[in-house]
C-alpha cells in the first residue's frame, strides 16, 4: 500500500526516491501520483521522512495537485533556460536541471529512481547524474522495487475497484455469450450470422470490442478468444477470418482496465459451441479439477513456487507433460498458474517454480490463477482463470463469480 | 521509414541495436514488431548488414512471426535455466542471457538499446550488462534515437493510416456538436438534459468516449473537453460536474489511436454554445489568424523553430504575452507550435524556440500547428490544432478537413 513506502524506503535504505514521467501507460506514475492526470515532464520526490513533492508542466498545474501534494512547476526551475544555456545539448541541460531540483530539497545520498521510459535514454541519463552529482548514489532496482512492493499489497479500496472492474468483465463474457447462442447453426456445423454469411472470429472480436465500451472499460492490451488450434497457444489472439465452429474448444481471455487507466481484471473462459468431444470434456475437467484444488490451498505466509509445483504435479499425475518435465514443452501445462494482477496485468506476486524463490502470499495480494492445457496439434485448449483476493486479516476470497460451463448451446443443435 | 534503420545506424556508427519488451504501450518495440502483439519478453535485435532477427516467448511464437522476421524462442537460450543457476538473482541470470544471444548471433561493438521499461531496472541492467560484456559498448540515445528518427519520416502508408485515424475522429467531434445541439438552452443559459437537470461536461464525456469507441478508435490517453475557466488552463481536462453554459469557450481536444494500438490523431476546435462574447470572438479571430499564418508558412527544408518564433511574433504583434516575452507566464500564448505525430501523440519533429534547434521539416513529417490564447482569469481559452502532412515529393498538405465555426447554434437561443 501507498502508506508502506517510508517503511520499504528505511528498509531498503533509500533516502529518497524520485518517479518521472506520464501517468499514462506508466503504473508507477500512475500509482504515487493516485490516478491524476499528468504528462511526460512530471517529477515525483520522496525524500524520507518528508512529504512528497510534484513538479509539474504548468499547465498542467491543477490536475497534478489532485494528488494531494505540494505543486511546484518546471519553470520554476527554468528547464527552457538551462537547454539555452547548454546551446540545446538535452544530457547536459537535465544533468542541471536535476541538480538544481535536488539542491533545492536537499536531496542526497542513496535515491531510487523509477517511471517507464526508453532503456537507452534512462541508462544515458542516470550515468550523466551519477558522474555529475557526487553526493547522490543511483540506485536501479529490477523487478521488486519499493514501487511494486508498495502496489502489491491491495488496500481495502484498490480490491473494491479491481472487483467492480471483474463486474463489469464478466458482465462483458456473459454478453458475448448469449451474442453467440443467439445465432442459429448450419447443418455444416458452422454459425450463420443474419447476412447470411458464416459468423467468424473476427465478427465476435468486433462484438466483444464495442460491449468493453459499453461496460466503461478499456482494452489497451486487447484480449484473446480464440478457437481451435489457436486456443492450443496461450497468447494467440485468435484468427478473425476463421469461421467458428460447433464443438472446437474457445479460449475467452479477457484483461480490460478502468476507462481512464487504473486497475485491471483478468478472466479466462473456455467454451464449446453446440457440444463438446469427448477429448476436449476430459481437457476440461482435468483443468477445472486443478483450478479447484490449487484455490483450495491458497493460504498467507505460503511459498508462492509451491502453487505452481502443485499444479504441475496434478497435470502430471494425469498424463501431462509440465515444464517440470520439459522446460522447452509446447503442448500439455505451459506457463504459470498465475500473477500478481493491479495497475499492470501482470505484476508482483509471480508463482515462479524456482527452488530459491521466496515470494510468499500476504494480506493485500490480489492474483490470478489459471491452470490450462494446450495441445495445438489436436486442435484445442483449456484454460480457466479466476481472481484471488488476500484482505487484511488474511482471510482469502475470490473475486470471480461466474459458471464453469463449456457448453454454450446455440438453437439447431441438439 | 523502417528501411532507413541501416542508414540511420551507419550514420551513428551503430554495429547493432535492440528493442526490448511487450509491443503494448511501447512505440519502439510497436514500430520494429510492425504492430505484431507480443508480450514483455520479446527483443528485436537488427545487426547491422544482417536481417533482424525476434526472440519471442513460445506462447506468442506464431504472432511474432507476423512481422516477417526469423523468430527464435526464449527457451531456445533457456532463461528459466539460467535463473536458475543464478539462484534467482534475476540481474545475474539476465547477463547471461544477453550474453548467449550475443554469442549466437555474433554482436559486438556499439549496440543500442531502445524499448521503454522502468528507468531505474534499465540503468541497473545496462551497466552490469557494461561490466560483464567486454567487446560490448552499450550505446543509449536521449529523445532522437536511431527508432525515433525512423520513425519521424512517415511512408505513404502510414500517412494514409493517420488520415483514416483523423476522419474518424473529425466524425466524433461532429456527432458531439450535434448532441450539443440537440439540446435546448434554459431562460438561465443552460442546457437542459431530457430527464430536466443540467447538462454537464461529465455527460459530454460519457458520450465522447462511447462515439470514440464507435468509430474503431481507443483513447488511451483521454481527451479534452474542457470549459470556461478550465478552458483557459491548456491541459485541464474539465470539470466533470460543471454545467455546460452558453456562450462559455469550450476546447475540445481529442487525440485518439486506432484499436489495438497503432497510429494516433490530434485535433482541436474551439466552440460556443448559443452565442460567443465579444471578447471570444476576438480571441478567435487572433487564433484562427495565426493559424493560417502559419499554415502556409510551412515548407521542407526550413527550421521547425521558426514558426514557434512566428507563432510568437503573430500574438505578440496584438498585444498577447508570449513564452518569448515571460518563459513563466500563465496566461497569453503560452506552449508549443505543434509536435510531430504518430505512434506518439507527442513526436519528432519538434517545434522548439532554440537558437541552436537544427530540426528541420523534412519530407515524410506529420506535426501538428496549433496555437492558443489562454486567460483563466478571464474564464476563456482558445485553441484550434490541425495536422499537416509532407509527402515524399516534399508537398504539405493538411490531414485535417473540418471548418473553423465558433457557435454551435443551440434551441431556444437567437
Amino acid at each position: 500500500m501507498l502508506n508502506e513506502l517510508e517503511r520499504l524506503m528505511a528498509e531498503r535504505n533509500l533516502d529518497a526516491i524520485l518517479v518521472a514521467g506520464s501517468t499514462h501507460a506508466n503504473p508507477p506514475m500512475f500509482y504515487v501520483m493516485k490516478g491524476a492526470h499528468v504528462g511526460k515532464a512530471t517529477l515525483y520526490l520522496h525524500k524520507r521522512g518528508a512529504a512528497p513533492v510534484v513538479i509539474a508542466n504548468p499547465m498542467e498545474r491543477e490536475e497534478a495537485a489532485q494528488a494531494g501534494y505540494a505543486v511546484l512547476l518546471t519553470s520554476d526551475f527554468d528547464y527552457a533556460g538551462l537547454l539555452r544555456d547548454a546551446e540545446g545539448d538535452a544530457l547536459k541541460a537535465e544533468v542541471a536541471y536535476y541538480r538544481r531540483i535536488f539542491e533545492r530539497f536537499g536531496v542526497r545520498g542513496r535515491v531510487g529512481f523509477y517511471g517507464l521510459m526508453d532503456q537507452g535514454a534512462a541508462y544515458c541519463r542516470l550515468q550523466a547524474l551519477a558522474a555529475a552529482l557526487v553526493d547522490v548514489e543511483i540506485v536501479g532496482e529490477l523487478e521488486d522495487s519499493v514501487i511494486m512492493a508498495a502496489r502489491a499489497t491491495k488496500s481495502a479500496e484498490e480490491i473494491a475497484r479491481i472487483r467492480e472492474v471483474g463486474r463489469r468483465t464478466q458482465a462483458v463474457v456473459q454478453d458475448t455469450i448469449d451474442f453467440l447462442s443467439g445465432h442459429t447453426a448450419t447443418a455444416e456445423g458452422f454459425l450463420r450470422r443474419s447476412d447470411g454469411d458464416a459468423l467468424r472470429v473476427g465478427d465476435v472480436h468486433a462484438f466483444i470490442r464495442a460491449r468493453i465500451a459499453a461496460h466503461g472499460l478499456q482494452d489497451p492490451e486487447g484480449f484473446i478468444f480464440a478457437t481451435g488450434r489457436d486456443a492450443g497457444i496461450p497468447h494467440s489472439k485468435g484468427t478473425l477470418e476463421a469461421p467458428l465452429r460447433l464443438g472446437e474448444s474457445i479460449v475467452f481471455d479477457i484483461f480490460p482496465q478502468e476507462s481512464g487507466g487504473g486497475y485491471f481484471f483478468d478472466f479466462t473462459r473456455t467454451f464449446a459451441l453446440g457440444y463438446a468431444p469427448e477429448a476436449l470434456e476430459k481437457l476440461y475437467a482435468d483443468v477445472l479439477g486443478c483450478l479447484n484444488h490449487v484455490k483450495a490451498a491458497f493460504r498467507v505466509g505460503e511459498f508462492t513456487r509451491i502453487y505452481q509445483q502443485m499444479t504441475c504435479e496434478y497435470f502430471a499425475q494425469r498424463g501431462h507433460v509440465t515444464l517440470r518435465e520439459d522446460s522447452r514443452a509446447l503442448s500439455g501445462y505451459i506457463h504459470s498458474v498465475g500473477h500478481g494482477l493491479g495497475l499492470d496485468v501482470h505484476e508482483v506476486p509471480f508463482f515462479r517454480d524456482l527452488p530459491t524463490a521466496t515470494q510468499r502470499l500476504e494480506p493485500g495480494h490480489v492474483f490470478t490463477v489459471e491452470p490450462g492445457l494446450y495441445y495445438p496439434e489436436q486442435g484445442m485448449g483449456v484454460r480457466l482463470e479466476d481472481v484471488m483476493a488476500i484482505d487484511e486479516a488474511g482471510t482469502v476470497t475470490c473475486l470471480t463469480e461466474f459458471p464453469y460451463e463449456l457448453v454454450v448451446p446455440v438453437k439447431g443443435t441438439r
